[in-house]
């Protein structure tokens, strides 16, 4: 096991309410039924494809061979299935091939994919995220050279952003991109680095969406353009080589099935790109794709956390260690380790947070739809909300994903150091996610230093306004309502570390305003995971009378997480918002001789 | 640079003020100077043999070939270095062949080992501790037999303790030893896992300290009798086969230079133990090794977070990228990442750990020199801090060298996470430090189920006075005064938790007493970091006015890690102090079936 079908079920259907998003036009040829339909064909995938892989891909990893990067073997059906049955672009609309499906339900089966051989999924992720660039910004002509080869599998997208000299500051790039006397067609020339699946041999052709500047542009980010540059051009009826070089490859600690490349553009000159869009626009159509990555980085995590929870947990449940903490008497067999309270523990802790972060992930997801298909008010309420959530929903899985996988690791003792077993993989693997897509640090600056006053506070105080609305449905069952209390009196503190930090803003103090964003972003996701615990264990109660006995016992399992999580985990936000309200200001203060 | 040598100068010599031990006759022949050049010694092995090993180690992991395991064909070479230099037997009597060294410049210059290639580090530490037991607790004879050529680095030694089905909990051993018509001899069968160094091809012989139960003797712990059981054993002038097969290796993720054995003892009927003092009370024997093995391994967490913390720094002040959080001119240079304020925070989070932890560590170490030269009042008052202090100082640098080298990859953001730079490695190795020895949970519990309340919490009492008298000194200064007050504040915080907990186990409910044990565990290491933190503070401001540039700004540095400890740190009290104070046992609680 995985993952829990019952408990995806759970948060799509009773505490999302998915099917509801086929009342609109958009999706009404979908329901329930439908839904369910994808999710056991993405199942069905992933346990005969991706999980029987998981070691192999860890162990076997790509390498660098004559200027072209192998990887496992297995992946070329892989890639060839998910192309054939439309999961690159299942979300796109009809006419596009597409299948008008949910985004809500495409990363449910993402987390499918993802729990089962994370390595192995990202290869449709990447080509599904660059795609849609590609069918959003781009010209006709570009989509229909372009787009129906990363359909159906047989050519490999990317994203391309990062150089050797820009990382995090992106606005650093010098990949450079001069015009040539056709149209839209332009020279490039540079180094990108740390390219997902920037080459392999399970494709014909990579085609990378690339970040460049053309010659003359403005400097810093208003001068970033975004191109189409493929590994091998369209000449007439044949591809010919684009000279993208492949002058490395990175080895890493974990996720490790999945090729990274360092590609070198232009060497001999004979490098083409096609702008998409307009020219010097292109971080923001790039930000579209990552924002919707940001959401996937989360999901990402909390996948790979749920497949180290239930590993875990089996292992609780079959190995026997020690007895009782009160029975001293050795002549008794030893008991199961789930039975003590320590490693129930961090049972608990890795069910919150991967149960915790699923729920605000498919939250976001729905927002997600509900901006594609409503109007006015409405979408650009649910388009402030996604912008604020989008820091915390990558950024709290990632974090905490780190976290729970090492409990995982724990609960093991000495076999979760070994690789007997799959848990120290998961630990390995969790470990990309607070880096790529922003690090933790970006995203905290992010929230803190634009989300959270953005129009004035706007979209800080609509999300407030919805977790009240949980609080006051929460209220009226006398079993919640110490803990809705309890997260109504949190919420005060987070807002009055708001105001203390935004008051600094207003002084012009912008380093000590912004020094502990990282702390603020931790805050502000454990806030909003104790709302979505708040709405799980609601439903859960609400729901429990009726069920039968198997439910019972997974209704009774959301109660005690959610109070585990008030207990062990929302009263982190004490020290936080000690710390953020203080005056003393040693990050800023101190001093780099001074280490 | 992988450890700083002036830190540890501060530690051991303005802090710990070590020179003094050779006030006592069994040091006497000892000085600073001598000490300084044992750490020299130390240091020229380190920067020779082991630190060019670390990488080659950990991609070349040890192999079962033909029943043997073959191990990197360098540590031949070391072994036999260690061993004619004296390192496996220093701190024994002269009249041992040892050096009377003091055990806190030993495990100093293990630190220095350990910093530089962690795995390469553990042949002969094992030797060391295993071959203490031998002579303190056995025959004339069996020292004489075993340990010259385990002092030599010849043989190897290890300890032999995990079975299959008993780890956590050692009482449930089974290995068998059967009495022969030889006094002292008995016939041994069973299994034993997980021993490090437990075979290899680079000495000529094992021998194992073994665990085992006398046929008929009492059930549990009380029948654990401890021997010596050689790979070999000698029979007139040679070596013969003892029926010690290895049976598997463990792949593990990280420390992989260092063999792990599966043995098993006595398929052929054929395996002899030599019995280690009396029958049945091997277990407390062992605890003499585990208890110096505990100090130990926070030793080598802290070690690897040290190599972490300075691969980062170093990395830190070279790599440019963005720019001041105020400045957002794209046309000046960006600037090295030291200068951000969550770089920062992250430099000063691991130097906290690192620097608080071995500043208790050769406090601990010191307290284990003092035991061994007082008497009376005063030996028993340094035998019950150190018997308290253990699980803290095992715990404490264990679990935070996961978060501090967790926070040396995302210094490095993507480059941190390949095999390009070694901060992926060391968070590989510091992972199973909360798991050998004593997982955290076990430490928890021996903390708050026996050490603190042992002889009506006499230990703790004496604690307590010590961080006083820290305290009072570091009143008198200024500066230092709110945060002196603050320990004060922090401690009555724990006193208070500790007796809501004891009277949980008065009433008899033993579960809920020790539910949160790692909790309690977590809070206590805090507060004696804290400690270590106030007095390191204080000496350094002390010394700072006098001091020259260059230790201004170590100075500097002590003061302002010191200030983040306070302020990021011990407010984490707040929270676990709060649930341990709750009455809401959620984790008792949980179920099984509910998960």
């Amino acid at each position: 096991m995985f993952y829990s079908k019952r408990d995806l079920y759970f948060q799509l259907f009773e505490l999302a309410d998915c099917e509801s998003l086929c009342q609109y036009p958009y999706f009404q040829d979908h329901d329930k039924e439908s839904f369910m339909m994808v999710l056991d064909a993405a199942e069905a995938i992933a346990e005969k494809m991706l999980l029987p892989l998981l070691t192999e891909m860890d162990r076997n990893e790509p390498q660098l061979i004559d200027g072209k990067i192998r990887i496992h073997e297995g992946m070329k059906a892989i890639i060839k299935k998910m192309g054939e049955d439309g999961w690159v672009n299942a979300a796109f609309d009809y006419e596009e091939g597409g299948q008008q499906l949910p985004t809500t339900i495409l990363n449910a089966a993402g987390f499918i994919f993802q729990a089962a051989n994370y390595s192995s999924s990202i290869f449709t992720y990447m080509s599904g995220g660059a795609s849609n660039l590609i069918r959003t910004f781009g010209s006709k002509e570009l989509i229909e050279t372009f787009t129906p080869a990363i359909y159906s599998g047989k050519w490999q997208a990317t994203m391309a952003l990062t150089e050797p000299d820009a990382g995090s500051s992106l606005s650093d790039i010098i990949t450079a991109a001069e015009p040539t006397s056709q149209e839209g067609v332009y020279k490039i020339k540079g180094q990108k680095i740390y390219i997902s699946a920037g080459d392999h041999d399970a494709c014909e052709n990579v085609v990378h969406l690339m970040l460049a500047k053309i010659k003359g542009a403005p400097l810093g980010a208003k001068g970033i353009s975004l191109f189409v540059v493929p590994q091998k051009r369209i000449e007439g009826d044949s591809l010919v080589w684009n000279d993208v070089t492949t002058a490395g490859i990175f080895h890493k600690m974990g996720y490790k099935g999945a090729p990274i490349a360092h590609l070198s553009m232009g060497a001999s000159d004979d490098c083409y790109g096609y702008l998409v869009g307009e020219p010097h626009k292109g971080l923001s159509y790039m930000f579209q794709l990552m924002n919707e990555a940001r959401v996937t980085v989360g999901m990402n995590a909390t996948a790979i956390g749920t497949a180290a929870y239930y590993a875990s947990l089996n292992y609780a449940k079959e190995r026997p260690q020690g007895r009782k903490i009160s029975e001293k008497n050795p002549q008794l067999p030893q008991t199961p380790i789930i039975n003590h309270a320590d490693v129930k523990r961090m049972l608990l802790f890795q069910k919150s947070v991967v149960e915790g972060s699923l729920s605000l992930l498919i939250y976001c997801s729905k927002l997600a739809d509900l901006i594609h298909v409503e109007i006015g008010d409405a979408k650009e309420k649910y388009a402030l909300l996604l912008d604020l959530l989008t820091p915390i929903a990558k950024s709290y899985p990632s974090e905490m994903c780190c976290l729970s996988t090492s409990a995982a690791v724990q609960t093991l003792g000495g076999a979760g150091y070994t690789t007997d077993f799959p848990v120290e993989q998961f630990y390995r693997e969790a470990r990309i996610h607070p880096i790529h897509e922003g690090t933790t640090g970006i995203h905290g600056i992010d929230l803190l230093g634009r989300k959270v006053s953005m129009q004035h506070g706007k979209a800080a105080q609509i999300l407030f306004v919805e977790i009240e609305k949980s609080i006051e449905k929460a209220m009226s069952n006398d079993a919640l309502k110490p803990y809705a209390e309890k997260l109504r009196s949190y919420i005060l503190k987070v807002q009055e570390v708001t105001q203390h930090l935004l008051s600094l803003a207003q002084q012009g103090e912008t380093e000590k305003y912004l020094a502990d964003a990282t702390l603020y972003l931790e805050m502000f996701g454990i806030i909003t995971i104790a709302w979505q615990w708040l709405q799980q264990a609601e439903t859960a109660l609400r729901r429990m009378e009726q069920a039968h006995a198997e439910d019972k016992n997974f209704y009774q399992g959301k109660w005690m997480t959610m109070k585990y999580f008030y207990e062990y985990e929302l009263v982190k936000i004490e020290a936080l918002a000690m710390r953020m309200k203080s005056d003393n200001s040693v990050t800023v203060d101190m001093q780099g001789d001074w280490f």
